[in-house]
C-alpha cells in the first residue's frame, strides 16, 4: 500500500494512506483534527502549497478542502485562507415536542429523527430577507389578518408549490399554519364538525399526530405498510372520513407510495367522499431520483396537501402551509378562527421575501447536498463497520431506518437505546413509531442524520458503529 | 386678537392666530399642510430662522416642529432638516378578524376600535432587536420547543409583568400565545375538558371571544355592566367554571372594576373553585391616573392573566402571554400541544431582546403620549363641535365610547354608521359589542383613536364631528 508523508511548515504533518489520494488526504486531515492534533483556528497551507508538497494535483487538494469545509472540519473565510473550524461543544438540546428530550439532553451526539441541521439555519440570509420585508411591508400588514395568513405569502407559496411539487392551487385555498401539527388539528376538528369520527393513519408514524387527531374526538385505525407504501385496500369498511399518508417518503419506514396505490387512494376518496391528507414533510430532499410530484397534483379536489419549513429551514420558524380542497376552505378557516391561533406577519413576510429572492431554493440545494453526503457517509461507514446492519428505505429526507438483523426484535430496542445513551448517543427505536406495539417485529433504529451539526456528524456515525458493532 | 404674519423665503407663508404662540404656530402649519399648500417633501426653515422671522423663542418653534413631527405632519431626518412628511394615502385596509373589514375597506378614515397605530410600529428598532436576537440565539432554539414557548422569553415576561403590572408568576406558569384569542381558546377547551360547561362573560365584549368559548362547547351567560364594572353578584347560581373580565378597563364601555367588585370576584372564585380570566389588553395605557395593578396580583391561584403585544406594538406580531394558576398549567400545555399551534422562535427571541433592551418600555411611553394627545384632541373637538355627544369611560386605552344623546337608541346606530361611511369614515356602534341585542339601549359609537396614522387623525376627528353634528 503506497504511502505519502508530508511535513509542512510550520506544523502540518499528514499521514496519507491508500491509493485514493483525495480520500486519503481527507481522511488524514479529519483524523488530525479529530485527534486534536490540529487545534481550532489552525491555519492550513494554501491548496497550491500543499499540492506541491504532496505531489498531488492542486484540484485534488482543493476538493479535499472543500469536502472538509462542507463537513464542518475546516472553515474558509475570504482573505484568511483555510483553517481548522471552531468546534462548538455539542449543542445543549431543547425540549422536543414529540421527541425524547431527556435522552437528547444527556447525549453528546444527537441522531434523533425529525429535525434538520439547526447549525446551518441561514441566519444572515434570513435577517437580510427580514430587513427587506420590513421595509416593504404596508402598515396594514401589521394589523389583524385573514386567518389564512398574508395574501402575499399565500400567492408566493401557490407559485412555489406549483413549480417545485406540482401542487395545483390558488392563494385562496392555502392556509398558513405554524406546523404540520396545526394543519392536522384544523383538519381533524373540521372533519369532526362535519360528522367524521374515523381518520385512518399509517401504522408507523408520529405519536403526536395520532394524539392530535384523537384529541379532536376522532379514532385513528392504522393501515399496514408494505414495500409499496400504505395498504390502501385496508380503508375498505373502516368508514373513514380521511386518511393521513406520507406518500412521498413514508415516515419513518422510508418507502414511497406506488402509482397503483396512489390511484387506489384517490379512488377511495372519490368513491367514499373521504379526504386524503398528504404530509409532504421532506418533498425537497431526494438524492438518487427526481422527486415524484405531490399526490395532490392528481386530485386537488380530494387531497389536502401540507408542506412545511420545519425540515427545509427550521422547526422554530413555525411555518407550514395547508392546501385544501375548495369545499373545505370555509370550514377550515372557521376552525382556525375559533382556535385563535395566528402566525406572526413578520415571519410570513420574511418567508415570502426568502422565496421570492431565490434564497429558499438555494438553501434547499445546499442542504440537499449536505444531507446526501451525510447519508452516503452513514451508509458507507455502516457497510464497513457494521455488516449485520442494513439501511432500508429510499435515499431521501433526513432519516434512515437501520434494520439491526441478528435476530433482534422490537423488545430488544430499549436495551440498544440504553447502550447507545451510555455511549453518549441519542437514538430512537422503530417501535416508538408503531401505532400498536409488536415486540416481535424485527428491531430497527430510526436515525436522523440531519440533526447533528456538521462538525459532530462523523463522530456521531463512528459512535453509532461502535454501539452496533 | 393679535395676529402675526410671516413670509419666509422661498415659499413659507403662515398665518398665526391667537395668543398661544406655540399652539398658533402648530395650527398654522397643520392647516398649511392639510390644505396641500405645503406639499409633501417641502423643506421648512430651520427653527432658528423661523423663530427670528416670527419674533418667537427658538424653543417655541422647535417644540412646535417636534409636536408636528410626532403627529406625522412633518418629518425630520438627520442632515436634511425638517420637511413636510410624505402623506401616505389612507391605508388600504386588511381583513380584520373581528371587525367590519368591508366598511374599513371603503373608508378614508378608520376609527374602528381594536388596533393601535400601525404606522408607528417601530420597524427599525424591531429589526435591530431581531439582528441581536438572531446573533445570540443558540442553535437548538431553532428546533422544536416547549409548547409554552421559549424559556428565555418567559423568564423575561415574568420579570416585566411583575414590574409593570404587579403580576405574580414564574416562567413555568407562562404560556406564550399568538393572541388573547388563542389563550381564551386554550382556557375554554381546558375547562371543558375538566367538565366546565359555563363560562360567564361581560354583557359587552368582542363577538369573536364569545364564539371561541362556544366553539369549545361551553355556554357564555352575560354579566351586566354598571359604573362599577361587571356585576359580579350575577355569577351566583350560574354554575360557571370561569368568568371572563376586563377589570382594568372594561371593553368597550371603559369602566374599571371597583375594589369591592374585585374582592367579590376573587371570593366567588375561591368559594366555587372557578377561574377568573383577566383580559389585560391595554394595561399600559392610562392617561389621567396610575394604572391599577392586575387583578391577578391579588390571587395568582384563581386568576388566569392574559396580556398581549397586539395593542402595545401590533396585532401582526401575534404575541400574547397567558399566566396560569399552577393547577391549570399541565392541562393548558396539553391543550396547546394538541392544537399543534406554535409561535415562531424568532418573534419570541426578538420580543425578549426588545424588552431586555428597554426598547419596549420606551415604545410604550411614546405611544402613551401619542394616544393621550389623540384622546385629548378627540374630546376637545367633540366638546366644541358636537355638544350633544358625551365621551364616557376612563381616559385610558385606545378607544372611547361616545354617547350620542338626543334620544337616539341602539336601533339608530346602523343609520349613523351608514351616514359615517358615506362621509368616508369607518366607525362601529356599541350595539355590535352587546352580548344580547337591545334596540332600546342608548345609542353610542365605539371610536378607536389608536387606529388612524398620525397624519390622518385630525382629519378623521373633523369628519366624525361633521357626521355627529
Amino acid at each position: 500500500m503506497p504511502q505519502t508523508w508530508a511535513t509542512l511548515a510550520p506544523d502540518l504533518y499528514l499521514e496519507l494512506r491508500g491509493t485514493r489520494r483525495r480520500a486519503g488526504l481527507e481522511q488524514a486531515l479529519r483524523e488530525a483534527v479529530r485527534s486534536g492534533r490540529l487545534g481550532a483556528g489552525t491555519a492550513l497551507p494554501s491548496s497550491r502549497a500543499l499540492a506541491q508538497e504532496l505531489g498531488l494535483a492542486r484540484n485534488t487538494v482543493a476538493d479535499a478542502y472543500g469536502q472538509l469545509i462542507a463537513e464542518g472540519w475546516l472553515s474558509a473565510r475570504q482573505g484568511s485562507g483555510t483553517r481548522v473550524a471552531d468546534r462548538a461543544t455539542p449543542a445543549e438540546p431543547a425540549a422536543g415536542v414529540s421527541r425524547p428530550s431527556s435522552a437528547r439532553r444527556r447525549s453528546a451526539y444527537d441522531l434523533l429523527p425529525g429535525t434538520p441541521d439547526l447549525a446551518s439555519f441561514p441566519r444572515s440570509l434570513w435577517l437580510g430577507a427580514a430587513r427587506k420585508a420590513l421595509a416593504a411591508a404596508r402598515n396594514e400588514e401589521f394589523g389583524y389578518q385573514d386567518p389564512r395568513g398574508l395574501l402575499r405569502l399565500r400567492e408566493r407559496l401557490a407559485q412555489y408549490l406549483a413549480r417545485v411539487r406540482g401542487v395545483r392551487t390558488t392563494a385562496e385555498r392555502i392556509i398558513v399554519c405554524s406546523g404540520f401539527a396545526q394543519a392536522l388539528h384544523l383538519l381533524a376538528t373540521t372533519l369532526n364538525g362535519q360528522g367524521a369520527r374515523v381518520f385512518a393513519v399509517e401504522s408507523y408514524g408520529i405519536g403526536l399526530h395520532r394524539d392530535i387527531i384523537r384529541a379532536a374526538g376522532v379514532r385513528t385505525p392504522p393501515l399496514a405498510i408494505d414495500s409499496s407504501g400504505a395498504v390502501i385496500d385496508q380503508l375498505r369498511g373502516l368508514g373513514a372520513g380521511a386518511v393521513l399518508l406520507t406518500p412521498g417518503h413514508q415516515f419513518p419506514l422510508g418507502v414511497s407510495l406506488t402509482a397503483q396505490r396512489r390511484v387506489a387512494a384517490l379512488e377511495w376518496a372519490r368513491g367514499s367522499g373521504g379526504l386524503v391528507v398528504e404530509d409532504d414533510y421532506d418533498g425537497e430532499f431526494r438524492y438518487d431520483r427526481p422527486p415524484l410530484g405531490a399526490l395532490q397534483s392528481l386530485a386537488p379536489d380530494v387531497v389536502a396537501y401540507v408542506g412545511t419549513a420545519s425540515k427545509s429551514l427550521a422547526p422554530g420558524l413555525s411555518l407550514a402551509w395547508l392546501v385544501a380542497p375548495s369545499k373545505l376552505v370555509d370550514a377550515l378557516v372557521e376552525s382556525k378562527r375559533s382556535s385563535g391561533a395566528r402566525t406572526g406577519v413578520l415571519e410570513q413576510l420574511t418567508m415570502e421575501e426568502f422565496i421570492r429572492s431565490g434564497a429558499y431554493d438555494r438553501h434547499i440545494r445546499r442542504s440537499r447536498l449536505l444531507y446526501r453526503q451525510r447519508r452516503d457517509l452513514l451508509v458507507a461507514r455502516l457497510t464497513e463497520r457494521s455488516p449485520g446492519v442494513s439501511v432500508t428505505g429510499m435515499a431521501a429526507g433526513l432519516h434512515a431506518v437501520l434494520a439491526l438483523g441478528s435476530g433482534l426484535r422490537g423488545r430488544d430496542e430499549p436495551g440498544i437505546r440504553t447502550r447507545a445513551h451510555r455511549a453518549g448517543l441519542a437514538v430512537q427505536g422503530l417501535a416508538e413509531f408503531r401505532h400498536d406495539p409488536d415486540p416481535e417485529a424485527p428491531a430497527a433504529l430510526v436515525v436522523g442524520y440531519g440533526t447533528p451539526p456538521d462538525h459532530a456528524f462523523a463522530g456521531a456515525v463512528e459512535a453509532l458503529c461502535d454501539v452496533l458493532g
